[in-house]
């Protein structure tokens, strides 16, 4: 409640973040920092040619609230192409979103009432903690291993806050593939008891696989969405593959939920302009063909950035190689800052980004650091890489000498 | 909280619509009931030309996250057009929005906990309301008169709520040109005065201007945003001039407000493509030009649809001709149900809204029907209110049978 004289009490969930938070660096930075897509491999000429050929005959729809045939269009191709992923869904089950992002907060709105409980993979991606954290719920980050997420500890933990009556979670969000920001992936029988623990603990799984098509080696993985659909929200978008400007994904929920999310969106769809012209797109564009452009430009870089690392940075790191994705996730060895090499590193001209931002304490285990090698090419991957065994040198240094 | 095989407790404010509300009609039925343009007026040819000019050159930032330099063309535009509406806003004021709609939606989402209080005129836009609703938001209704907004009612009521220590309003929403569904305009002394209290009285105050450019007779009003840009938040969008399929708007906030806005969408921009295009577009497009063609157009159809409402339905119906916007609000003077009175024009071939819509309690003081006037032409607009007529005769005339 508000008083005259008073101070305005804005939402107590949006807290304002520190200035200078992802804040920009010099022009000449190499950015090895925020997951974007490599530039050169967009397709422009092919999103160009689409929107002639769509705004012509179809712009009036497109420029109208409810769009064109291009809504149907995109929805069609998307629900066939999830069966690709062991996703047997419908119409009904989804609901066009601009971006994971927003799959991210509206299942986040429907699924919570501020105090609810949410559980992540501890480190998670850092959208989707401050998401969470502005629905007012309670966030866990639990345990994760090589093989991603500790599906044992998780049923440890229900188990127990069951038998002490404590409270259980509402949702546990994971990114089963190439996981951000560690790269990990939940192997098959994981996401199968994951997904039976959500059915018989009365709780929703929301499944982000927004790396999902970029595989570089195995088969793909059935989604834990295919082990309990009723009890997950999955999300995909295109904004990994054709660009994400588009600001265009998918979420594929249960009818209850998907009806709830229809109502919170007022039954709109997401920029029915860029649908339209995306919907004419996907009817002679051979994404097969970008997938494995895409695929194979990103395990070179891949392979090139974990031989940068290992040669500037030897025994100082230990990191895996990925199977897809866009990350390299580096643990330290030493005890060193993350945040003040994060720092460093901007400073001789390289951004990461540091370990901390993807735990919710805000305090990481170890110093970690996220590199991403999809962005920059081979040439600035290796500037990059160089800059940070400067800035790390630099930054251990002066302590040793301390000492 | 959640317990084993007890039934999943979504978020409670988000209620599931009866079936049937808003659902389509037959093909041939004339659409008066939502707020769309006309759909020839639409800049189709204009935009597609944009599409070509702005994506080969700068197609490769359009499609990345941060968008290119079409997010600065359109900020810029727009901060510079709304110096004609009297508003002196800054970049730092500045958010671009998923239309008015989105705006609504994040100043809701800033400004209230669950529990606050929102005052809203009565009647008011549904999908406002909904939102408000969604938030966990307890509205309130104010009376209205031919000029808007009782702005005494608003101060004798916050008054009152002082001195009883009641709770006090965290926001009050207002559409003060043409206001949707009634059509009616606030005086100046009433804007000043309202941005007055709002300062004194520590609430902030969600100005909707989605219908300001489209102003039939008359000179542009001073927004209640420049009386107190401290305790406003402005809200204007191209759905109505460009077209809404763009989902395109802007919302204008003190810094305090803007920044947790921003936090809120994690400092994205809308839809990049979009951006691109339409800040390409307004480079070079007549804007006025096309603020002209729509004005003429709907000035005539509201004029039109005056005269057909008055040859059709003449005394049993009052309503007032707007100076702007897209609606006219006709008030029966039959104790008859607005409700079964849509529904049967429904039957006869025409969509228009009941006025229990736009009220919070469902319960309308009055018959009440919104009808749209900017998407049909003339012939529509005479058969469709003509099919209305021969619904209203078809309702009355067997009551009276049974009296």
């Amino acid at each position: 409640m508000n008083v005259r004289n008073a101070e305005y009490v804005f939402n107590r969930n949006i807290a304002l973040k520190p200035v200078g938070r992802g804040a920009g660096a010099g022009k000449d930075s190499v950015n090895l920092s925020f997951g974007f897509p490599a530039t050169e491999l967009l397709p422009v000429e092919a999103l160009s040619q689409a929107a002639v050929e769509a705004l012509i005959p179809e712009g009036v729809n497109a420029l109208h609230y409810t769009g064109g045939g291009g809504v149907a269009q995109v929805r069609n191709w998307q629900l066939n192409r999830l069966r690709k992923f062991g996703i047997a869904a419908e119409e009904e089950n989804y609901i066009a979103v601009y971006g994971a992002g927003q799959g991210i907060e509206l299942a986040a709105r429907v699924l919570l009432n501020p105090g609810d409980i949410v559980w992540t993979e501890a480190p998670s991606f850092f959208n989707a903690l401050d998401v969470f954290r502005h629905e007012g719920a309670l966030i866990s980050g639990l345990p994760m291993d090589e093989q991603g997420l500790d599906v044992d500890r998780v049923e440890e933990l229900l188990r127990a806050a069951e038998a002490s009556g404590g409270s259980l979670p509402k949702l546990i969000y994971v990114i089963p593939n190439f996981q951000n920001p560690t790269g990990r992936t939940l192997p098959p029988d994981r996401r199968q008891r994951l997904a039976l623990l959500a059915r018989a603990y009365n709780l929703f799984i929301l499944e982000d696989d927004a790396y999902g098509e970029l595989r570089y080696e195995g088969e793909n993985l059935p989604s834990i969405y295919s082990f309990a659909p009723e009890r997950v929200i999955y999300l995909t978008t295109f904004s990994k593959t054709l660009g994400p400007g588009l600001r265009l994904g998918t979420a594929i929920a249960p009818a209850g939920a998907a009806e709830r999310i229809r109502v919170l969106t007022l039954n709109s769809p997401p920029t029915p302009f860029t649908l339209e012209i995306v919907g004419r797109l996907l009817q002679t564009y051979d994404y097969d063909g970008q997938i494995s452009r895409l695929k194979a430009c990103y395990r070179a870089r891949r392979d090139f950035m974990a031989e940068c690392v290992q040669a500037e940075l030897g025994e100082k790191v230990t990191f895996s190689v990925p199977e897809g994705g866009f990350f390299l996730w580096l643990s330290f060895t030493e005890d060193i800052s993350a945040l003040d090499l994060a720092r460093a590193g901007r400073e001789h001209g390289v951004l990461v980004v540091p370990g901390e931002q993807f735990f919710t304490d805000h305090l990481a285990p170890a110093p970690f650091l996220r590199l991403c090698f999809s962005y920059c090419n081979e040439q600035e991957i290796a500037r990059g890489v160089q800059a940070l065994a400067a800035a790390y040198k630099q930054l251990v240094q002066p302590q040793r000498r301390i000492i």
